[in-house]
């Protein structure tokens, strides 16, 4: 989507040079529009875990790339098989809740494990290409599958202003293009339908001020930043109309992982008969059916992210304590909300309720 | 409670000179503590709106206080009457929330209207210390009639630690001594039991980070803090066994104005069979039944405080921006959690269900 009037991903391949990937460091976002070059399979890991790229489907796009970049120098080492075998496990393993990055990582590694050792760079590359088209082109049927939710509401409301809630970043920053939760908001916005989003700043790392804003603002379309506290009243007053949420791992049978406090907008959404649909490719989704949601592996980050916030001050982004050391702290980065408090799941092969009967349906369509 | 090993009180009138009162800077809180002087009612009406001085029943102190200090000044002024009139009126509609505050205020206008110009200052200073000890008793009285609930429940986990979620700050600094929602846990701890609390950060103000965790700290109770989001996950895996909350009005159906966010949890420990409970001094109560809830006013302060955060940075309180100027906020103040989300309001007259015969009973107690 567009960056100062400018079409962008948020990573891409140089199309000149072999062995180099651009992204946009989103660390430095909204402050600054950063491009960051990886040139080994080192710099893709240290992006996926700085969060220089987050969501789901971006993290399997490093990652697959990283695996392009590991096989681009793989002939170079010792035993060049030992050394894609290594990568392919640090890479997948670089951040345990997209269920994504394990995926991609593997199909690559899949794909040259077998191949002679001159092609493996190009049958990489191949892969990485067709996972990064696929997603892209996931991202913007789920737009298209979306789409009509968001018209039927303008048409209820005579045309007011449709308000949509979202929590995190799920729009193109987090993916490669058109994003997951926000692609139907691109394409009723595109389409001239008045929309309106409310941005949960969603702390810790405030990903929705930072990034949800930011990137709808670069799209022109209008939005307002709220507190993670407060979108409960407002839905209780009304001014919501729907909430869009992405996720970074569903099982099929419709328990959703998300960004931490997630599940709290899904039961005001719930109380006060807000639909709430998640947006979520079909390579989210968790396979293993037999999980029980709540042993799901949960990523507990550094608590100094709660403690310490970043902000622009004097022209630099500057970090605050917003409280003393001797106060602990804890950090769990998702949650999960249960399939009762889902209206609907929004893919690429269509909408779904959440169940394992529906969303197998979709895998075999 | 305890400062620094010393026993303090959030607001207290000067020992020995009259027309003078102090009060705990909480503004400086948790990085300075700060002792702030009131020598005129200006003073007091700065402090209120500064937030100074936050929760229901210390602003309802601080009108009082600041009505004597009124009244210290109003043999001095042209027309004493007028110039106590026009006081009641800006303190009482400092801040529109707090329904303790115009009651405290009539209180004491209410007292010295009829009185000789004389003695107008001594019977203000009589009603409002009489007024402060009210609170101060009715705020250990809920800690006594909370306690059990907190020894009942280390008693069922075998005397395992009590987990206790709570939101924004309802504890000592909020009222004059003990708190509400803080009270049990003080006398809990006092009592030997063993108490965690999990402390809510609070946006877009982090009472919970910077006060709430600062006051428990300071009286040696363990306590983890948390962002807003994280207190639903918590409870799906039983890491919470009750969640205590303030409320700045509730109404005598049971629906709670509190910190917005409230409602959120109020729905989470409603989904997960985790018990509810609003700590509330019968002072709190707003008496009007016939108010549709919904109708009641909510202050929405300046957005600005959603952009800007407060913490510390290199010995100093600074402010960082956390998204640009040309993304628009909204901050609603409070949120409105319905009855039946509601176990039992903990008042100084006992513990009640959130429903009008029971609230009317404790009235006629």
């Amino acid at each position: 989507m567009k960056v100062h009037g400018q079409e962008y991903r948020s990573i891409w391949l140089d199309p000149k040079e072999e062995g180099l990937v651009h992204l946009i460091n989103q660390n430095r976002l909204p402050w600054s529009f950063e491009i960051a070059d990886l040139r080994s399979p080192g710099d893709a890991l240290e992006a996926i875990r700085s969060m220089m790229v987050r969501g789901a489907p971006l993290i399997g796009a490093t990652g697959a790339l990283g695996m392009y970049l590991a096989a681009t120098t793989a002939k170079n080492q010792k035993d060049p098989e030992a050394f894609l075998n290594d990568w392919a496990y640090r890479l997948s393993t670089a951040r345990p809740t997209a269920i994504n990055l394990a995926r991609s990582v593997n199909h690559v590694f899949n794909k040259i494990r077998l191949g002679q050792s001159g092609e493996v760079s190009l049958l990489a590359k191949k892969e990485a290409e067709l996972i990064i088209e696929e997603e892209v082109d996931a991202c913007r049927k789920i737009g298209e599958y979306g789409l009509p939710l968001i018209r039927e509401c303008a048409e209820k409301k005579d045309g007011k202003t449709v308000n949509i809630l979202t929590h995190c970043n799920a729009g193109w920053l987090a993916c490669i293009d058109y994003g997951t939760a926000l692609a139907p908001v691109y394409l009723a916005h595109d389409a001239g339908l008045p929309v309106h989003v409310w941005v949960d700043e969603t702390r810790p790392r405030n990903q929705g001020a930072r990034l949800t804003a930011w990137e709808l603002g670069q799209h022109g379309i209008p939005h307002t930043v709220i507190t993670d506290n407060a979108g409960g009243t407002l839905m209780q007053k009304g001014q919501v109309d729907m909430v869009l949420v992405g996720s970074d791992r569903t099982t099929l049978d419709g328990y959703v992982v998300n960004k931490i406090g997630t599940y709290l907008k899904a039961l005001a959404a719930y109380d006060n008969h807000v639909p709430f649909y998640v947006a979520i490719p079909l390579s989210s989704f968790d396979l293993n059916t037999t999980t029980n949601p709540l042993l799901l592996p949960i990523e507990e980050p550094d608590p100094e992210e709660v403690r310490m916030i970043e902000g622009w001050h004097d022209g630099e982004i500057k970090q605050v304590q917003l409280f003393p050391e001797n106060s602990p702290a804890l950090n769990p980065a998702f949650d999960i909300t249960p399939p009762e408090f889902v209206t609907a799941l929004i893919t690429e092969k269509g909408i779904c309720m959440p169940v394992i009967e529906e969303t197998i349906r979709l895998f075999k369509e």
